[in-house]
């Protein structure tokens, strides 16, 4: 047996200050964008080097946070401009975010630059950036074993063409349900995600919030994991961005593409999410430990395992 | 080993007319009603009695397709008004039904009569009529070791009373999320299940169509199913009471309602549900065999199955 060599993650995608309130409480100017939530989760595993951008005023304590010895900030970009900034509500159903404020501010001019040593990294993870952005990292980085991507319904909405262009380059996408709705105008999610699947992909993941997620792969493969299930949700901001990073963090960890380590990846994702939203912005994550991830890997086993019917 | 003997399963509900139209088309006035799709399905694995009502209108081919060696008619009461008739229509959304018309005919003045030898039953289920008839039931319904209800939204805004004390009497309650969340005024499904079983029930199992089950028992214990993928459903009409079929049919003929044989009658349920939905009212049900369900059955085992990790 040859010892596994974890691989790296490139991660690309945003830096912000994110002010948030829900039914459970509210907090301003936090630590968010994509590329923290999924930096943090994926760093966890193994090690991160990180593409975004940030301006002057954005805070050293913010910045603290991601200065691990996992994480290689060498492509993160400091602008003269301001910190991207959002500010968000959500209701009684989680699922929905209402944006209250938006400031792109330096995130308006951003075009993602690798640097060099970042250039032959094997799996790539590209957040929810505008899809012409996503195509310029891709121009960069053509050692990518593994491309995973993301978007949103602006993009899906303004730039369409663009976004199926990345399709066409990606191995792995990860869309909630309306997204994948939305991309393929059907309303089944089923015939949705197998819509991506002939467009590129290799496999696709639905995240569905409180639902769960689903994994369709090739030949009709169909994985499905129920949400980890909490009474309360403190704030669901970033579950999305960290399902991604523990889920790439765990394929990089163990250099593994079959299909029940695809499976192994969704779960570690589930359950680093359902962590996620325990608490407000990056708080629980942070301080996440990977005793508490094995334990919770388990408890989403046991919350589906049935046994097998006698014959 | 002593042998395991099957009990028989009362079911009172309705039986009625469906005239349904989907995106994959429309049959008019069709067997309808909470009761054929919970005997149908419960007649696959155990015996089951029946108390409902219907018109001297009742097409003898309706009829006929309930008369099995395994459903007991002696408590289906014929009336000299009209049968129950329901018009539904399914948009895009399959999880919502849109009441085209309604006629309650006989159904308006129907008040169960359990015949004598249906009494000492021990599994009881009650579809969702009107709690207060509800009631009636549970009156002459003694000896039930298993008493299972179900109810709508109607029923818990305009006799909330009157299902809170069905709740007290009831071991299982069967209702889809939007009914849990309206009893129970709480938005998080899982708080909403807790709370159900504070007031009577030791275990409670939320429906929620396309997104699978949720069954919730004791001491904070969660078993979940997400759906079987189907990316065509014909009609979603009698999932839920098909469902219930399965559930109460499987855990009767194996007289076991340990935690894991509930967990195996949820997966029976779902299984079941899934071929209710792939046609047009009762058509696909009435000619499945229990070979069809065990594969369906492996088939969700499979859906879930996710590896340990190791240590």
């Amino acid at each position: 047996m040859g010892v596994i060599l974890p691989s790296a993650v490139l991660v690309v995608g945003s830096l912000g200050l994110d002010s948030l309130r829900t039914p459970a409480g509210s907090v301003d100017e936090t630590l968010g964008g994509s590329a923290s939530y999924f930096s943090l989760a994926a760093s966890l595993y193994t090690d991160v080097r990180l593409v975004a951008t940030v301006g002057t005023d954005f805070p050293t304590h913010h910045r603290a946070l991601l200065e691990k010895p996992t994480i290689d900030l060498g492509g993160l970009e400091i602008s003269p401009d301001k910190t991207f900034r959002w500010s968000g509500m959500y209701g009684n159903d989680l699922n929905v975010a209402q944006t209250l404020d938006l400031q792109l501010n330096c995130f308006a001019d951003f075009h993602p630059r690798l640097p060099d040593h970042y250039r032959e990294s094997e799996y790539l993870f590209i957040a929810n950036i505008q899809p012409s952005l996503q195509l310029e990292v891709l121009r960069q980085a053509k050692q990518a074993r593994l491309v995973a991507v993301d978007s949103r319904d602006l993009w899906i909405e303004q730039e369409r063409d663009a976004f199926t262009e990345v399709l066409r380059h990606a191995h792995l996408v990860l869309l909630n349900d309306a997204e994948v709705r939305q991309y393929s105008g059907e309303q089944n999610v089923i015939a949705a995600a197998r819509h991506l699947l002939t467009l590129g992909p290799k496999a696709v993941v639905v995240k569905k919030g409180e639902h769960g997620a689903l994994l369709f792969g090739p030949d009709d493969a169909v994985f499905a994991i129920p949400a980890y299930p909490h009474a309360q949700v403190a704030d669901p901001t970033g579950a999305g961005d960290s399902f991604a990073g523990a889920l790439m963090g765990y394929l990089a960890s163990t250099n593994n593409l079959t299909e029940s380590a695809l499976r192994r990846a969704v779960v570690h994702g589930s359950a680093v999410a359902s962590f996620t939203v325990e608490a407000f912005g990056v708080d629980r994550l942070q301080r996440l430990t990977m005793p508490e991830i094995r334990n919770r890997y388990a408890a989403l086993r046991q919350l589906t395992y049935v046994e097998e019917e006698p014959d």
